[in-house]
């Protein structure tokens, strides 16, 4: 990963993710405008482009987007919002789509908007001939920082998230900072969970220029929101770049996601969100790693502080729907055996060393939950 | 690519296929049966396997490969027999049978069937979980010595074949030449014509054989299948091996296959097999070679004297279907445009000198299909 001002008036970030094949990740403001512009730098140039969107972002910004495309052939694909259509049924329209309109491998699909549709999209692209080129131009917080990057695209089951999917690069990604200030508070917020797991990853730098800047994520000042965006891109790209795959390290971005999970499944994936369900399980993996030992109880209170002061909730009583801490428990369970059988979790020891304890006692976890539905991790 | 003799009586060959993730292909007779002891070979220990199948071969060999499975957990999943059935329908439910079954990433998908059980499997296998392991044992002779290898996985959409699909390589190509005795006549020529089009790119040693052998091919001699299928497994392993992902020399394996799918595609996909409409492509081809003065007309007898003696039509009179002229043309050009818009065509030189002609003119095209179309390309 590198990165780099351009020059110009704008002075979009460009952050390069050295994959097998590299692309690049530009941040700025009003860039969808700059689209076919961007795409010349970048040497891209699509016989014919589909943008997929939702109603929603259709009806924000793809006025910006077509003005962005120029001269460029282009089509457009909506599909429904809301996760509950990130399925095959969606991902299957999208195939009609491009073979009805004869799309072939010198096309492009163009994602425009949240995590469903960048991962909808770029799925479809991923399998059509085998894989065509596409371009995430995510619309929100969490998808700017975390989903638009790194290549993992997927669909849900009816029996779990993401259970259909591939691994596909985008070509490039390009993160409107503009889009941003549309977003619903709540949406938003939920952006900020992923930001604070990044910076815990990171180290103590990010997470202090955080701490610093509460004011600013909350206001969505453009100076603060560019650079933390640019920064939780960098630290994304970086640990991407190691493990393209998901084999090995890429595993220390599910921080408090393993939690997160059993608390979304513990209420159907209704009432509480995945940004607020991240946040918790930010607070109970850091309470974990304290009850083990590996790190200090400083380091919650930070945790604890810093997601509160962004708004985000840190114990299972912040919520607005009631969660049991027994299903949280038996979810946990379920999902560890799902998944590979072993109880073992991701924990900070500090900012920038986040480590996974394997046999961790079922009675440690137990406390953790529990004290997390009474409202206090410390 | 390597071959070698293992030991033992059973002397199976291993042709080894260095793609990014190595793997072996097993050439043998009776190696369903010894199934878990190659795994076991090939470091190959899974959870538990999912064996895809459809009736005709379940029927014919579920009992052996069963045997075979020795103590591994297994679960059957019996999808309908047919290429209209390779299709994301068919792959949904294999999904499903996934998921129901809560396989993980420690799981495998075993392909036991022909072409579409191989493709239709695969595809499943490299999209759940954004790919788990698979193991192809092909039962067909076209399956065998082709579509197993090379992790070119994929089904249909109404608007074209193989419109939906992915890259994902096998972890383990098991070939037991016993199934091929069961096969129908016409399904065993099919597979013939993959032969003679895999001798031509491959060279004159190769072709010779063929045409030596062709009682033996006929007769199904063991000793001379053997031979055949594992030099062809050779072959296609050092042109995958060159071009994984089918960015450029991997594509002279297409060998007669451009005129091929314009003969399928006029009968509707009806009344002519694969194979049928490979050996009028692979005569088409040569003939074209002829006429743009790359390849002697020695070369085009030699391909039409091997294919009709394996009881293969070499003209669109040797179809038991009327197929038109103008029809063949039509697809021709339609075909080309949908694939990248360019009139260019592989075409051998003489045996191991498959070459890629641009602008080849159009009445040369056409008089290459009026002359299959008056049963006589010379």
């Amino acid at each position: 990963m590198s990165g780099a001002m351009t020059g110009g008036s704008l002075r979009a970030r460009v952050v390069r993710v050295n994959t097998q094949r590299p692309y690049s990740v530009h941040v700025g403001t009003r860039l969808l405008a700059r689209l076919s512009e961007v795409l010349v730098q970048e040497r891209l140039a699509p016989s014919r482009v589909l943008v997929v969107t939702n109603p929603t972002v259709q009806a924000l910004w793809l006025e910006e987007v077509e003005k962005g495309l120029g001269g460029l052939q282009w089509d457009l694909a909506v599909i429904p919002d809301g996760e509950v259509h990130k399925n095959l049924q969606t991902v299957s329209s999208l195939y009609d789509r491009l073979a009805e309109l004869d799309f072939d491998r010198s096309s492009l699909v163009l994602a425009l908007g949240g995590g469903v549709v960048g991962d909808a999209a770029g799925f479809a692209a991923a399998t059509y001939l085998r894989g065509i080129a596409f371009v995430q131009v995510p619309t929100t917080l969490l998808a700017q920082v975390d989903a638009s990057v790194g290549g993992k695209v997927a669909v849900d089951h009816p029996r779990g998230k993401n259970l259909i999917g591939a691994f596909h690069q985008p070509v490039l990604v390009l993160c409107d900072l503009a889009t941003l200030e549309t977003l619903p508070a709540g949406v938003y917020a939920g952006g900020l969970a992923e930001v604070v797991k990044t910076t815990i990853i990171d180290g103590y730098e990010l997470l202090q220029f955080a701490e610093d800047h509460v004011e600013g994520l909350l206001r969505r000042e453009p100076g603060v929101v560019a650079s933390v965006v640019a920064d939780c891109v960098g630290v994304k790209a970086s640990i991407v770049e190691a493990d393209e795959r998901d084999l090995g390290t890429r595993m220390q971005l599910n921080l408090g996601h393993t939690f997160g999970h059993a608390i979304e499944t513990s209420c159907g994936f209704v009432g509480v969100s995945h940004g607020e369900a991240v946040s918790i399980g930010l607070v109970m993996a850091t309470n974990l790693a304290v009850r083990l030992g590996v790190a200090h109880v400083e380091l919650l209170h930070r945790v604890e502080h810093l997601l509160g002061a962004l708004g985000l909730p840190t114990s299972l009583t912040g919520l607005s729907v009631h969660v049991m801490p027994e299903d949280v428990r038996r979810n946990l369970r379920a999902d560890k055996k799902r998944r590979d059988g072993k109880p073992r979790f991701l924990v900070p020891r500090e900012p920038g060393d986040v480590t996974l304890v394997e046999s961790v006692p079922g009675d440690l976890i137990d406390q953790v939950i529990l004290e997390s539905a009474r409202g206090s991790a410390t």
